[in-house]
């Protein structure tokens, strides 16, 4: 069985595909055309599986599912993207016109954060695990949650959106629209509030900045408080980190493990690891949609 | 079948009686002897099952099973008494001493909250659904969680602690040894440091005296904050609010569901109902453990 995965996001588009065996046999980025051109992305989604098809010395007609992550909410029925903010999707019906665009496939939709949890948890950090956390730290803080062994798309189907957990009473303006999120406080905009980019900031306090140890001291101050809610809530046997920040490595997560442990009394902390699979993670996870 | 709930408490000690249609038989409360006198709990108990059999007609030799429900945390097992405060009781190997004293009966552990979370699912609030929370506003913050129309008790079975997640950042201090914990701002603890009972406040805001609603409405803010962080991680389509705040219904859980409204963004709410059983709910879903 061959399956592709696209994963769409504001500014490219990765896509893969991976055979039977979940091996990735092609790889291909492009630019996504835009929130004012939604009516190409059909065709630029197609050019894109023809290319990665012609990578691996297969034809379109012999891949039997297309998978693609959207940055977003979806409904219930993961038909119509409810609203993706970056892609400029609101009540769109992205599946039926992909599923025009691509007759012989089987297409599915799913959210990118949990098409990241999906594919940590079949092939990275999360394998193996029946509870499970795969939190993104990056321009946003997303997530997806693995319970009893399976993916977690909220129990009304309206997704799981962790980086909109509470975390700072009546505190920073978030991009929801409410305040003090996990998101307004665990992202890239903590650190830019402070005039740098996150890693930049991390580099200053792996140096000894005393004021960039101070602000990295603060950051995991609040992300520990987040952890520790998840943690108190589900008793996780591990919480994967993946996202630009998380490439600041055990600089962080040494720190961050001896937080979480003073912050829960669980008498077992989960494990605390980097997410494996980076920036594949998406269109791997859209991809094994496809499974079975 | 016959089966006995016990609700063991820091005051009192409920049981009760079940059959095999889930009609209560039997009830009775009787004093906890104390902390300081756990040697003759198992008595105490033995006595009040024989009380409850003698109350209903029945002998204890045809009662099948025995569940005992715990304010405190339990082993993965869920054999021993990990902690529990209230009863003075820690790493105690409660299941073996009750074996002893019930050789008959099959006798089982929960923890309180879970007791009543089990209760509201099969017979109350949350029956039917998969995905549901019992939240007990009271002295503090308990909670039992539904997932896949199941009682989940932590990924590594060290149970849930959903009074424990963060609420105010660096917040006042709570009994568990963190600081700013739901439980800190969500049970009793908050009204009693504004000089009053919960029950005693909500009246005098009822009759609109000023300073009692601002206190109200800021113990709403509160709550509101902590269901929604529990709201956009698992998206559950009932919240059943248990426990002595409580009572005071629809004047809280009104605007409550407002605040709810406005503070997530799903399309759908989850229903935010009043607990059913009341203080039932402890032995209830105790002899509940008993089933099959």
């Amino acid at each position: 069985m061959l399956r592709i995965g696209l994963d769409i996001g504001g500014t490219f588009i990765k896509g893969g595909m991976l055979d039977h065996e979940l091996h990735i046999l092609a790889e291909k980025t492009v630019a996504f055309p835009g929130a004012k051109r939604l009516d190409i992305l059909p065709g630029v989604l197609e050019d894109l599986a023809v290319n990665l098809c012609r990578q691996a010395g297969k034809s379109l007609e012999v891949v039997q599912s297309i998978g693609v992550g959207v940055p977003g909410s979806l409904d219930p029925a993961s038909e119509r993207v409810l609203n993706a903010h970056n892609l400029g999707m609101t009540d769109y019906p992205l599946l039926a016109l992909l599923q025009d665009q691509f007759p012989l496939q089987q297409v599915r939709l799913i959210n990118d954060a949990n098409a990241a949890a999906l594919a940590e948890h079949r092939l990275g950090a999360l394998r193996g695990c029946r509870t499970g956390l795969m939190i993104t730290l990056g321009t946003g803080v997303g997530g997806g949650l693995i319970l009893g062994g399976e993916l977690f798309n909220g129990g009304m189907g309206q997704g799981v959106e962790l980086g909109h957990m509470r975390l700072v009473h009546q505190g920073e303006d978030c991009t929801c629209g409410n305040r003090g999120c996990v998101e307004a406080y665990c992202s890239s905009a903590y650190f830019l509030r402070t005039g740098m980019e996150p890693l930049e900031r991390v580099e200053l306090a792996r140096s000894g900045e005393p004021e960039s140890m101070v602000i990295v001291d603060r950051y995991l101050d609040y992300l520990s408080d987040a952890l520790a809610s998840m943690i108190v809530l589900l008793d996780p046997e591990i919480i994967a980190l993946g996202g630009g920040i998380s490439k600041a490595g055990e600089f962080l997560f040494g720190p961050l493990r001896q937080l979480v442990d003073q912050k829960t009394f669980f008498r077992i902390s989960p494990r605390i690891e980097g997410a494996l699979l980076g920036n594949k993670a998406g269109f791997i996870g859209a991809a094994l949609l496809g499974r079975d």
